[in-house]
């Protein structure tokens, strides 16, 4: 056997069995060693940002890291924005980026490029093989720290480490240590802080404490403190829909974020940081929360947040439920509903008929940014958002996610300029034949850079920023796109037109796209 | 007036007037000021490697720089691939990345990232301002390397800088300083090697001396010398056609390299650096030259290639006319053409076809490895290749080209996996109404890795390897992705067919793509 061989057992011994590929010559010999091991599942992306988005939605959703493999540098460079939204969102990945054979280095052949300075701004942990013999420590080396730290580690494979030859051995999945659980004073001093302070305090749920037991326990902490629970600005991944402990959102623009938190004294962090300012502005502040606010983190990332807010609602004595959410009806616009289609109509057609236990992948920016006030009275659903705000992230994420979860429906809220970057997602959905509905706000503009223009006080646009911030000439024919990747699809322009498009997407299995001209 | 319009004026001042953009938040300023600013063409891509490929395939053929603008870390990651090819093409560019206010960065807002590090493996310069009066003088010192040192000039812009006051004040342009030319030692030695080796010695063309005057000059000192004169494995610009020096070119397969170089006693550099293998092999050198081949650098990168070829060739006493070219007929194959479409006929027509003084991009890699012998025998053209081997250079370098160049037709021939990297080219072209003809050759396949898979000795390929190497299910649809985009397209499945759709293609003006099935 060869170190890519060795590579490959030492991924599937500890649980890692999808490879987002797209490879290159220096990676032949792990293909070829892949190609081996029946057990482990590739899944091909044409282009890499696709392939680093994919694992992105996997890892959210599979709580565990996928593997990605890619070519040298430039292979590496192109996937690295959605690994910048996976280190944002705290996802664990295992890239694998081929190299040159070392004694190849030194000739600067053209592919030749120095892939730990691009790797290192995107990953947690960069190491390289140095040798076959090296190619295990090194892999273990590199799924310790993903699963450990929450994030994005990067191994150079060179591409004699992979061919050359080593002792054929059996491999022992990691041992893993037990997350670390915060002190008893931390807990305390948080305790107290709740109890001083009741509605005046807010607690950002970041990483995995907004889903599953852990936002059931923030819901009894809030219950008995009156504290406030949010969402990060742009959450990776939160529990919504009836009967959820409902969270605040922590608004995007930065006049109403600031409003929003105006009241705090004390923030308690869950599995994040600090929420701050998307952008800077020119007289508004980097920090959101008030100069006097004090911060608190119970939890840090990579930490075990459901049993950190465990202990602290045993601290505070909470009660055993959280306090019963009023269940919203559904929607009620589905009947009557006429007329133009408007962003705000897709919203609510998406929220009232999304199917029980969805995924929503959302990366609408400024046209789905009414989803998530509506999404607390759909049908419960895990909500994925773009936490590093690198926009391509969208179709990619959906594709990860419908493979993590192959029997749950996955619903894509996508504006039409970020769905460009990694189009070529839907043709991995048309491949593998993942249950996705990618739902296109046809608006025909980067939206949001047209109100940034407000923004910073330029009103009125010539010829130089319309042609930079429209795209509608030519305007995109998503229909066509869409099949030429293979994928079913169809427009609508109505709004009825649109509730039953997707009324018949959601009836049947398979990638399906609509194109909501708005 | 602000930061961003100092840069406007430094970039207009130094003939920098084509930007290719895809902008985000953080440069909402730096883009009103170039709304400001009508003599500036900004021209959008709907992804960042479109942008900076543009730029690539716009400065090979302007021989000055444009200017790419990109938004942030991940903005700039985007477009990394194509500047490594810009890198390795020795192109001018002058790459603005907008970055956070400086006061913003302690916040480690979402889009934070380290964007030196990401730049450097892919710049020849990076630098930051650091306020708004050091914007005009970062410019000049971010152009001055890309045109200088013909390589990427990395400028990061923060936020505050491009929105801080400057005083208004005229911009003188830079006083360009003459390239250097080789010392007398230098030419004496070259030309002592020239005399000594005659056919046992090469040369190699590379950066501005494999077209124009420089070409020519390489000619005559051939005819004096009898020097072999080669073009790089991949070459950033080449003159091919009838009545042009011919040049060998360097076998990109490794064996055939090692064939064709094995007489050499001595080898001469003009504007680039020694050729080795392009990958390393098991058991196979990664230099291509023998042994006992001496290397001689006649003009390193930036410096003068035609002025140090002149001076050559008057030290060789050269003739003043390259050795008559023996005048091939244009192949022979268009009358009878019939039958299933192959990547030869695909060549072979569009080298009999191909119009005087058009530009030929290619990206076609295994399809398209044909096209090199047959160009001789074309109509003169200007004939660009992926010097960096990043896949996804072809359609933005034709957009590029096409810019740079509004009055002659651009073909490029382009392997549909590699097209898929950059496919928002298209839309660009249709925007901006490029007479651009592309050529998918539709194979269905990374064709180029399963040549690979068999040269690292796998033939049998199972499910894993034929899911990563294989691209046919589903079967891409070129006319539908081009007309998604506003390209109109047509597919070919015969040579005739071909033949005629090329033909009638080359007859319109503006954006067509054949989808040649093959």
């Amino acid at each position: 056997m060869n170190g890519a061989d060795r590579l490959c057992d030492v991924l599937l011994a500890n649980g890692i069995d999808v490879t987002f590929a797209n490879p290159g010559t220096s990676e032949m010999h792990f293909v070829a060693a892949l190609d081996r091991k029946p057990a482990m599942r590739c899944v091909l992306g044409l282009f890499e940002g696709v392939a680093t988005g994919a694992a992105d939605g996997y890892g959210r959703m599979a709580e565990k890291p996928a593997a990605v493999l890619l070519h040298t540098g430039p292979g590496l460079a192109n996937g690295l924005a959605n690994l910048h939204n996976a280190r944002r969102a705290h996802t664990p990945i295992v890239t694998v980026v081929g190299d040159h054979a070392s004694h190849h280095l030194a000739f600067d052949a053209p592919l030749t490029t120095d892939i730990e300075s691009l790797a290192r701004p995107m990953s947690h942990w960069v190491g390289r093989a140095s040798g076959p013999e090296s190619v295990g420590a090194t892999a273990e080396a590199a799924i310790r720290a993903a699963e450990t730290g929450r994030g994005v580690s990067t191994m150079i494979l060179p591409a004699d480490s992979a061919w050359g030859p080593v002792e054929a051995a059996p491999v022992t999945p990691i041992a893993w240590p037990v997350p670390p659980l915060p002190d008893a004073p931390t807990i305390e001093r948080v305790a107290a802080a709740l109890r001083a302070h009741g509605t005046r305090a807010g607690i950002v749920l970041a990483g995995r404490s907004s889903y599953g037991a852990a936002l059931e326990t923030a819901g009894r902490i809030a219950a008995a403190t009156g504290a406030r629970l949010f969402g990060e600005v742009l959450s990776a991944r939160t529990a919504r829909g009836r009967g959820r402990v409902p969270l605040e959102r922590i608004p995007y623009p930065i006049d109403l974020a600031l409003a929003a938190l105006k009241d705090l004294d004390v923030m308690i962090l869950v599995g994040g940081q600090e929420p701050v300012a998307f952008f800077a502005y020119p007289g508004k502040p980097s920090r959101i929360l008030p100069e006097s606010c004090r911060v608190e983190t119970l939890a840090a990332v990579g930490e075990d947040e459901a049993g950190a807010l465990a202990a602290l609602a045993e601290a505070l004595d909470a009660p055993a439920q959280a306090a019963a959410v009023p269940v919203a009806a559904p929607p009620a616009l589905i009947e009557g509903l006429a007329g133009p289609l408007t962003d705000d109509a897709i919203t609510r057609v998406v929220a009232a008929l999304l199917p029980e236990n969805a995924i929503l992948a959302d990366e609408g920016l400024t046209s789905g940014r009414s989803f998530w006030s509506l999404s607390a009275s759909a049908a419960p659903h895990d909500y994925l958002m773009i936490p590093g705000g690198a926009i391509g992230n969208g179709i990619p994420m959906a594709t990860g996610a419908a493979i993590a979860c192959p029997d749950r429906k996955v619903v894509a809220l996508q504006a039409d300029g970020s769905a460009m970057y990694t189009v070529q997602g839907l043709w991995t959905q048309a491949r593998e034949g993942l249950d996705v509905v990618t739902v296109i706000y046809s608006n025909r503009a980067y939206a949001i850079l047209r109100l940034e223009m407000q923004n910073v006080g330029a009103g009125h646009f010539g010829r130089n920023a319309e042609r930079m911030l429209d795209i509608d000439a030519p305007a995109l024919d998503w229909v066509s796109l869409a099949r030429g990747m293979g994928v079913e699809a169809a427009r609508a322009e109505t709004a009825e037109a649109f509730r039953d498009l997707f009324k018949a997407a959601l009836g049947r299995r398979g990638p399906f796209l609509i194109e909501a001209v708005i």
